[in-house]
C-alpha cells in the first residue's frame, strides 16, 4: 500500500506521523474532533483517495472509534461521529502535536492547545493524575500488569499485582529492573 | 505493503495500533525505551522480517529518533540508540498504552506505568504544565499558532499570536469558534 507524503502539510500532527510512520487514521480522528462528520469534508481536508478514505473510515467504525449514522434517507447519506473511545484519543493527538511543535516546527508552532476562554497556550505534559508528578523516566517506568503474558513479563521484568504493591522481580531474573531508564 | 497483525500481542500499545492503524515504528521506539539497541534483539521482540526491520530502523535513524552507532568493528556491528527526540516519544507511547488499557483490556492491564521506587501505578493524564489543569475539551481547544498556514487557520478557526493573547477570529469567519467541543 502506497501512502501520500505528509511532509508538505504544516500540521504538527501530520509532520509527526510523516517523521515516524504512516497513520492516516489519526488524521481522520483529528478532523472528527474538529467537528468533521461527512465523507466529502474528510476528503477535502485530507486530500485522500475515496477508496482509501472509505476503507479507513470503515476500519475506524469497526474499531469502535467512529459511529456511522444515517443523516439523510433520500438520498441515503451517512455521517461519521466520534464515540467515547474515539474522543479518548484526544490526548494522544495533542501529545503528537506537542512533539511536532517541539521538534519539527523551527518556524514556530502552527497548531497549539489553548484555553478556550482566555486563549492562553497550554504546555502539554503527561502526569500522574493523583500526585500530579510528570510521567518521566527514571521516576516512572513501564511494568507488567496483572494480566501480562509471559512475553510481556519477560520484556518488562517486573510485576506489580496491584496499585501500591512493592516491585517483585520476574522469575529467572537477577532481581534488577531491566527497564533502566534511558 | 502487508503488515503482520498485532492482534495476538497483548501489549496495550500494540493493541491500540492494531485498533487504529499500522505503526511498527512506535513499537521499535517502545523497545528502544526498554533498552533494546541491537538488530537481533529488536527482531526477536517484534517478530518482524529482517528487511522490514532494517527499513524501519533506517527511517527512524534518518528521522533523528534513533542514532546508529558502531559498537564492534570486527565484525562490524551497529546498535540503535534513542536520541532526545526519540525519548520525547515516551509520553505518546504511554498515552497509547493508557488508551489500550482503558479500552482494549477487559482482562485487566498487562502493562502499566508505575513509580520506579514504590511500584504504585500511575494514572496518566495530559495536563497543562503551568496550571495543572487536564487538557480536555471543552476547556481546551486546538487553535492555529503563529506559523499556521491558511489551511490550518481555516481548519482551526482561531489565531492566538502569543501565549496569553486574546482569541482573534480568523479572517472571513463569523467570530464564533469553529472548534466547538465534541
Amino acid at each position: 500500500m502506497r501512502r501520500k507524503s505528509f511532509e508538505a502539510m504544516q500540521c504538527p500532527i501530520a509532520r509527526t506521523l510523516e517523521r515516524v510512520g504512516e497513520w492516516w487514521s489519526l488524521l481522520i480522528l483529528r478532523d472528527a474532533m474538529q467537528g468533521v462528520t461527512r465523507f466529502d469534508d474528510f476528503q477535502k481536508s485530507l486530500d485522500i483517495a475515496s477508496n482509501m478514505l472509505a476503507r479507513r473510515l470503515a476500519t475506524l467504525v469497526e474499531a469502535g472509534l467512529l459511529e456511522k449514522r444515517l443523516y439523510s434517507s433520500r438520498p441515503r447519506r451517512f455521517e461519521y461521529v466520534l464515540t467515547d473511545q474515539g474522543r479518548d484519543f484526544r490526548p494522544i493527538l495533542w501529545s503528537l502535536a506537542a512533539w511536532g511543535n517541539k521538534h519539527l516546527a523551527p518556524e514556530g508552532p502552527s497548531l497549539v492547545i489553548a484555553d478556550a476562554v482566555t486563549g492562553a497556550w497550554a504546555d502539554p505534559v503527561l502526569v500522574d493524575r493523583e500526585s500530579g508528578r510528570p510521567l518521566a523516566a527514571p521516576a516512572f517506568v513501564p511494568v507488567a500488569g496483572p494480566a501480562a503474558s509471559e512475553r510481556i513479563r519477560a520484556r518488562y521484568g517486573l510485576f506489580s499485582a496491584h496499585r501500591g504493591a512493592p516491585l517483585v522481580p520476574s522469575g529467572g531474573g537477577n532481581g534488577q529492573p531491566e527497564h533502566a531508564a534511558s
